[in-house]
């Protein structure tokens, strides 16, 4: 029987492993094997694999029984191929050991260099190199990233010694010691060593080696590394690789330098080469910020062979990764040594530019560019960002919840009506507020930005935010009102001061910080279409013969300047134009009110036939800008509760209007409050007590689509009844509608009927989908209320035990930003399974605002749902996140 | 090929049915048939049976082709058994056409007498009776049964008529109508009969008879017969069928009569003969009660021969039915004629006593016995009713849901305090209100009755009502509160005025009104001990081997006066003790809101530690007072937002207790106000934030069992975590919980563990319970709080709406009543075979208020749950409808 092999020898243009064996090498030893065979100059070594790391754990912590003598043969083959020893007295081979798992994972241990190092090979190494300064130096830098890194000294102490010899000689650089000071810092170091791990600092450099291999395997299950893989769901792993390579020194003499370059450039995506490096010194050097790096292009004066030699390299490895690539490389003495290659992070411009750019140059295809651009990234693109060197010198303030994408800064103010005034007196302002409520949407509207300190990712300022597309920071529980101040943290603040709010990450900071414009650039438009290609599959057929299912994205819009948008940015049609948005319009509110206090049909009819042609003008304007594409109007979804005055003088007005006794009303306002009104009388309800609230909304659907058909444009409105529990609602609702919609449309000379379907949102609507679906045109299910129905959490309340959910790891995530498979996932799967079981083809869609969450959007499609429906400015997210969820789940 | 039979026929002690055969011939064709094979005398007849009535709906009202042949043929058959002809001018046939299903069913046609009397046969009658006005009184009954029940004659028609020709004699009794009269009036409803229907009245008997059956076949779909089977749940029916039967008369002289008989006693039970009769009368005339009735022993002096041969009939017929019957005769000239036999209607008091004396007289055995009894007759012992006597003279001022069953008079106060004084100062009150709240309960606990403006049947005073027996009417909307008055319906009440409640109708009575005391006799006791033989099926063994489930009833009950109660009403656990409800006590409430209204760990802590022993003190009294049966206690469940001072006073109380400024406590307190306190910051959520909260309970809980178990006493604890919605929050509570409870018994030195297990109320709870049973000993479905969500009804709310849905047929029932199979069941099914797929023993339960309703007490049965647990008060019912839930489904 051959023994397994658990070690990969990569050297003198040969490796044994490749860019494939991620999986077992980690990401760095396996680019490490790639660009050894691909004959670029990389110091040879050796990778201990995953699977060691998964038998180590295994195993009780103990290590494969053959690899101590694989790692010896190895460690052989590498002095054979360097010509060097590791320990030899004369002219010691040292080695670095690296972690590197097949994600790039910063929980882990990471680096030690300069490893076989001892008292004797010191000064082989001092005698060898001519130079006994950067012999000590490397020892002293070994100690420290030994006895810190893979025993636990702790790093302060190392710091402190330097700090003590350097006020001793009355210096203030490092690099004013001298080789003595540094023999003398040696002996101080491998004190403190000794002080905190009751041993002598190894001189056998194969116990060094050793003691380092221990400590990247031992740092796979750490604390930090096993909380990072939970954070950031890493499942499936083996474990980590070690990486054991032979030294090479940037900080050799002049003709030595090591630096970082990108194949192109990680900001922008330009197709230039780009990186920094410095000549005599190492990698550390380039992070100290001490020395000012020089760019790249310089080293061409510097050493025009070395130079040319890695733009040849750039331009291999990236033609080979097919990626751009973020490379490492040391030159020791005139020799060109690449250290490590990896795909380059990147700002969201770069990769839509290196993804449209690379696919122009035939690297790569357009399924592929797709897949290079995250969500996120195209993210920064469409909102305005705090610049980075702003962000550098800021003072954060405080925390909340990331509502609604951007940045924006302006001065506080505490109500809508001051945003509206402050506004129109030519200030820029921040809406400031503990919660917001539909009156406030116009104050809102005008505002850069808000700021709330309590409600979630669904609360209304959050919706009503990223429907408008503006910047919104939610749940910022450290802000406390106090009579005409603010405190946000531990500062306060008073109306008109400055501050800048960062939707995107949730910071709230002090005063006006520099941003940076958003853009909609050519490539990015190349690149959505390519993502509408991809989703728009109906033509292109499987390899096993059958359709590809399209999956569309629409946007969620209730006026028609938000249809508007909406068509810009993309929307294949409005999956939730919510009607009662409409009723909070000044216009309208009075009648609305003055309806639900009536306490006759007559009456109520009275006033809502003042509402119909107000109604009938808004449907008329979303259905032009949509220009014939699908759009779902819900009808009446929100309690009565919520449409209550709010104070005493708008009490008083609708009084005076309905030509009725205050207190009176004020008796009947009092009985529409509600204890839970999220459970109230509300949707559907309010169809079965008030059939003439419906009634009035059907025929103003009805006599907007009769205007634009008589006017020839082509229209297709679809009515979607709320909160549906039981079939029967349907049944009565559905009966109604269509004959005032008959009516209407024989009056117009029009034939034609109009779809009508159910939102599933309540968890016993998704539980009899099969019988809503006898009675319904379709499915949406809403998945904010679902989430609160089906968790029995309030979007409103549950800010104040989520974050200790999330913090203990309840929950991974906030089920009311992505939803949640488990449970809510489960009942939308049902629910499909019902429905198509009685009605094969029924349109399904999502409206709730996981309609634009990337992971949600890719559970839909796998859930086999039509469409997903998101706020306007969210739509091209939807649309690449819904192209990539086709490609992945292809 | 045989034609199928349509038509039976009985008479001359022979019949072609038999009582087993109700589908098809209905109750009273079948019972006539069976009478007839028994030898009783029964009038001569045939039914067509109910297939006939499905054929002619599902055959466009046509009937079968061999029909009209078939029912000649049986009239032939019964011409010349009687001896007479339909229609014959000198001795005609008379027959009655009745209908009668499967199940007696009010909203059909019922009954036409006399048919084949005709202008001629009329003379007929008359002359060989030789009583003209006995002969033109039938033909005058039988123009207006005919034309009023068949036909459609308006009824208040023909009473003008009679009142005309009353008024024109000027007499004032319809017996002091002479024949010639009676003739007049015949040509008077002749033509009224003309006038409404545009056609003679029919002097053809085949054509009377034909529309006399379409009538009765066209009356089981008419509107009022639709909506009492939707009401009544009647599925399954073929139809009704229809009974000819030859006529016979008690009116026929001083030698005839009629009469109503019981075998027992159907308002005592006493097995004692029971009934009425009227000499020279018909049915009609019993019922109209212009003369007095004379019992039924007095029969004996009138005719010992047809006394005797009744009384020999009644034995015959209850030894045959082995049940009691209600039976009408008919003496004609003499001869005793039985016209039906029924099981007898009988009151709550008379089914138990036939039931346990039935079976002491091996008439029947004990399990035909326990389905002899419905839980609502059984509910009638239990509390006190009001008076039949007093009902009949009294007003309803408005009516609410019957939220808590039994009667209660007393005098109108309005809040809880008042409540107290009242009753100290000697009065009996009924305490009415808009809501009541858990600082109300002290004042609830002294009243005789509660009735409230606002809430559903779950509502908080609905809940706690049932859980102290104290009958209770919710929801009255028409109560209406101005100053010190309260307005029921139109009348004005103020604090002190006398009401009646009935918390078993929901009906609200003016005054005081006589009342009956309830009462556990000593059948009761047998009867229930029966019942529970039936529910512990342990040791029984169904015919293939295989055990029956048991099924056990537990009580929910806070306190140990109600545990007490409980076990003395036959509760095999406690099911639910709410643990909250021990912090509304007075004592405890203060430490509580100090304890919420902390911003640290520690103070939190120290106002824990003051609960600390007085939660163990009240574990302690209910552990004792169930002696060594399981105890499921629930750990604290309500929102926060519940615990905040109502008023001013009490803040400032709270202020001073806690030595803190009131402005600074009132901001803390504000930010526990909850939106949606039902989906808020409660149950297990708080253990999450709080974990000291759940620590100080399970400690008490653990220092009770340990102060028991070394007192030697038996203890069963269980531990329950209500609002689970993921198995990581049992996981962490499970663990906290664990490590107190050791380290409390270690302290005792017990050496045991207690059993800890999950509410299931959440609907992702149910979704994920195969999870969730990992985590957990046992469920507990908690149905009040699931049927809240899976519907998205607040049970504080839906009254606004759930009239409106019962009334358009929405739903057939209060989900909050009777649960909801069809979602709320489909979900505790979906979580039951999740549960037992990972746990297949896993004990599973509900504590919901349906724990104490017949209907759904079944379906926990079929859904395979172990046991139900419902108030104390209604334990005795459960105990009868779980035994019958374990008849049904053997």
């Amino acid at each position: 029987m051959v023994d397994k092999k658990f070690v990969y020898f990569f050297g003198n243009g040969k490796a044994e492993g490749s860019a494939s064996q991620k999986d077992i090498l980690g990401g760095k030893g396996a680019n490490l094997a790639e660009m050894t065979n691909l004959g670029i100059p990389v110091p040879a070594g050796f990778t201990l694999s995953t699977e060691v790391c998964k038998l180590y754990y295994e195993n009780n912590e103990q290590y494969p029984e053959t690899l101590h003598e694989e790692v010896a043969n190895n460690l052989k083959k590498l002095e054979k191929i360097t010509g060097k020893k590791l320990g030899d007295e004369k002219d010691p081979l040292l080695v670095s050991v690296r972690s590197g798992a097949a994600i790039s994972m910063p929980g882990m241990m990471d680096t030690i260099l300069n490893l076989g190092l001892t008292d004797k090979s010191v000064k082989g190494i001092a005698k060898k190199s001519g130079n006994a300064r950067f012999a000590w130096d490397a020892y002293r830098r070994f100690i420290q990233m030994f006895g810190d890194v893979a025993m636990g000294v702790p790093h302060a102490q190392f710091e402190e010694a330097i700090d003590e010899i350097k006020v001793e000689k009355g210096v203030k650089l490092d690099t004013e010691l001298d080789a003595q000071d540094l023999e003398k810092l040696v002996n101080m170091y491998k004190k403190l060593y000794k002080k905190y791990t009751n041993t002598d600092f190894p001189q056998d450099p194969i116990e060094q080696m050793w003691g380092a291999i221990d400590a990247v395997f031992g740092s796979w299950m750490n604390e930090r590394a096993i909380k990072y893989r939970a954070m950031n769901a890493i499942r499936g792993l083996d474990g980590t690789a070690v990486n054991i390579q032979s030294m090479v020194f940037g900080n050799f003499g002049n003709d030595s330098g090591t630096g970082v370059c990108f194949s192109r450039n990680p900001s922008t995506g330009e197709h230039k080469f780009y990186g920094e490096y410095l000549m005599n010194a190492q990698g550390e050097d380039v992070v100290a910020g001490i020395r000012t790096p020089q760019p790249i292009d310089s080293l061409k004066n510097e050493n025009e062979k070395v130079y040319n030699q890695l733009c040849e390299i750039r331009d291999r490895l990236e033609r080979h990764y097919r990626d751009m690539q973020d490379m490492e490389f040391t030159v020791q003495q005139g020799e060109l040594f690449l250290l490590q290659t990896r795909n380059g992070k990147r700002t969201g411009h770069a990769a839509i530019r290196c993804a449209v750019e690379m696919e122009k140059e035939h690297l790569i295809d357009k399924q592929t560019a797709v897949m290079r651009v995250t969500p996120e990234q195209l993210d920064q693109l469409l909102h305005p960002q705090i610049s980075k060197k702003a962000i550098e010198n800021s003072v954060i303030l405080t925390k909340g919840l990331n509502a609604s994408p951007g940045a924006a800064c302006g001065q506080i103010v505490f109500t809508a009506n001051e945003a509206d005034s402050w506004v129109k007196e030519g200030h820029r302002v921040i809406l400031v507020r503990k919660d917001t409520s539909p009156e406030d949407i116009s104050g809102m509207a005008v505002s850069e930005g808000i700021l709330t300190a309590t409600g979630g990712m669904t609360s209304h300022a959050a919706v009503v935010a990223r429907g408008m597309g503006r910047p919104c920071v939610c749940g910022a529980h450290e802000i406390v009102f106090d009579a005409d101040v603010v405190f946000i943290g531990e500062n306060k603040f008073k109306r008109g001061d400055y501050i800048t709010v960062d939707g995107s990450t949730g910071n709230i900071y002090k005063g006006q910080l520099e941003l940076s414009d958003p853009e909609m650039s050519e490539n990015v438009t190349t690149f959505l279409s390519w993502c509408d290609d991809i989703r728009n599959l109906s033509v292109r057929k499987k390899a096993d013969g059958t359709s590809l299912r399209g999956f569309s994205v629409r946007a969620n819009a209730d006026q028609p300047i938000d249809a508007k948008h909406a068509f810009d940015f993309g929307a294949e049609g409005i999956g939730l134009c919510r009607t009662e948005h409409m009723f909070f319009d000044r216009s309208k509110l009075i009648h609305f009110r003055a309806m639900i206090a009536s306490t006759s049909k007559e009456k109520r009819k009275e006033y809502l036939k003042k509402i119909l042609p107000l109604q009938e003008k808004d449907f008329i304007g979303i259905l032009e800008a949509m220009d014939g594409r699908p759009v779902t109007i819900r009808l009446l979804d929100p309690p009565l509760h919520e449409f209550i005055p709010h104070t005493l003088t708008e009490t008083e007005e609708l009084a005076e209007y309905m030509k009725t006794d205050v207190t009176k009303l004020q008796a009947k306002l009092e009985a529409l409050r509600e204890v839970n009104p999220m459970l109230g009388h509300r949707g559907c309800r309010l169809a079965i007590t008030y059939p003439e609230i419906y009634d009035m909304q059907v025929e103003a659907i009805a006599l907007a689509a009769a205007d634009c058909i008589k006017r020839h444009l082509e229209v297709d409105p679809e009515i979607m009844i709320p909160i549906v529990c039981d079939d029967d609602e349907l049944t009565i609702i559905r009966k109604r509608s269509e004959a005032i919609i008959n009516r209407v449309f024989e009056e117009n000379s029009i034939n034609r009927t109009l779809k009508i379907g159910s939102m599933i949102e309540v968890p016993r609507g998704a539980l009899l989908a099969d019988k809503l679906a006898a009675q319904a045109d379709f499915f949406s299910f809403g998945t904010n209320d679902l989430t609160q129905m089906t968790f029995a959490f309030s979007r409103d309340d549950a800010s104040k035990f989520l974050t200790d959910y999330l913090v203990q790891d309840v929950l991974m995530t906030d089920p009311f930003k992505v939803l949640d498979e488990e449970g809510v996932g489960q009942l939308i799967t049902i629910a499909k399974e019902k429905a198509r079981s009685v009605k094969p083809g029924i349109k399904l869609g999502i409206c709730g605002e996981h309609g634009g969450d990337p992971t949600s959007i890719d559970f839909c499609y796998r859930a086999g749902l039509n469409y997903v429906s998101c706020s306007p400015y969210r739509v091209p997210i939807a649309r690449l996140a819904a192209a990539q969820a086709v490609l992945k789940n292809y």
